[in-house]
């Protein structure tokens, strides 16, 4: 006989799809709802359903935006820099950017890294709008700022050489210690471009 | 201007509730069910209403069991003898007994344990029930298996106040060291009760 009724075991199968749950997370999940109120399973539920059918993408950006809104916010504003375009790989990395107040241009979402392992091409990406935009004449400078990884650093390296004949300027973020590092904890290759990137101190 | 779209944001706070995902956690999962095919959200929210409409708890243990199905399967098994009744927190508690595979009796989910801080007293519990239970007759031994724990072991010890003058055996799992675990790492409690429950070997 099964030991879980199947009502319990295919919440417990939903969860366990979710990326960095394990059995165990997912079955405390479950029991944590069937206990709970009835609200907040209900809850969750609602803010699933609405979830797809209540956003889209950006037609300049592709961040996430309402559905039925074709241009977000931020594309939108006469604030934000047009002239300033940094390029990400997720919309999570805009909503990190936005957090530090620091940047007053606009984004682009690529949805995604250029893997040839997993068979993403360019044409995958969101790549040809990028460069459609760039052409359009307005952004002066492309921040490039996907992962500091193996695949982010790749993009980065594509999307520059495609950005390069249109006279635009191309950035990358900088390497180096973390705020609040130490460095006898930093691993070899963030201290290689800690100090390769090293800057002059002004008072 | 909100950096997030509500319905986004919606989904982020719903998780947030549940108990282990903090908001890093709450906007991956988020974020991966968006960039997910369609149907994982919705299977996951289906699961989700499903839940409290489709299971009930069991008339006689009170664990998990379909709605309309008064007793659950281990209760109904005559496979299972009902002269042993396991005493347990949760309903979980039941699973990770049965996956053992070595209990062959019926259960009592209390659904919480004593807790005077919280204010949870014998009456918000399945207590008075597991008396009745006994009462009835035909059990001849309560397996106290609430949680090793300060409350555990202190519901564990009202209980045995409560069954004693039932004439039923009482009897608590088993302390000692866990298998596969590390003498030197165990802690000091763990070590004593493994210290003086120590047992005869035989060959």
């Amino acid at each position: 006989m099964p030991i879980l009724p199947e009502p319990v075991q295919n919440l417990i199968t939903a969860f366990e799809r979710l990326p960095g749950i394990g059995p165990k997370t997912a079955s405390r999940l479950a029991f944590h709802l069937l206990r709970a109120t009835n609200d907040s399973a209900q809850q969750l539920a609602d803010a699933l359903a609405a979830l797809k059918s209540a956003t889209g993408l950006c037609q300049v950006c592709f961040n996430i935006t309402l559905a039925g809104q074709s241009v977000c916010d931020i594309c939108g504003s006469s604030q934000r820099d047009e002239a300033q375009v940094c390029v990400v790989e997720e919309p999570l990395d805009v909503v990190a950017l936005e957090r530090t107040g620091g940047f007053t241009g606009r984004y682009h979402v690529l949805h995604g890294v250029l893997s040839p392992i997993e068979g993403i091409g360019p044409d995958d990406l969101k790549i040809r709008p990028l460069i459609e935009r760039v052409k359009a004449g307005s952004v002066r400078e492309v921040i490039l700022a996907t992962n500091p990884s193996m695949e982010g650093d790749a993009t980065a390296l594509y999307l520059r050489q495609q950005l390069l004949p249109l006279n635009v300027r191309v950035t990358r973020l900088a390497r180096g210690l973390p705020v609040g590092g130490d460095l006898e904890y930093a691993d070899q290759n963030t201290l290689l471009r800690a100090l390769s990137g090293r800057q002059e101190m002004t008072n």
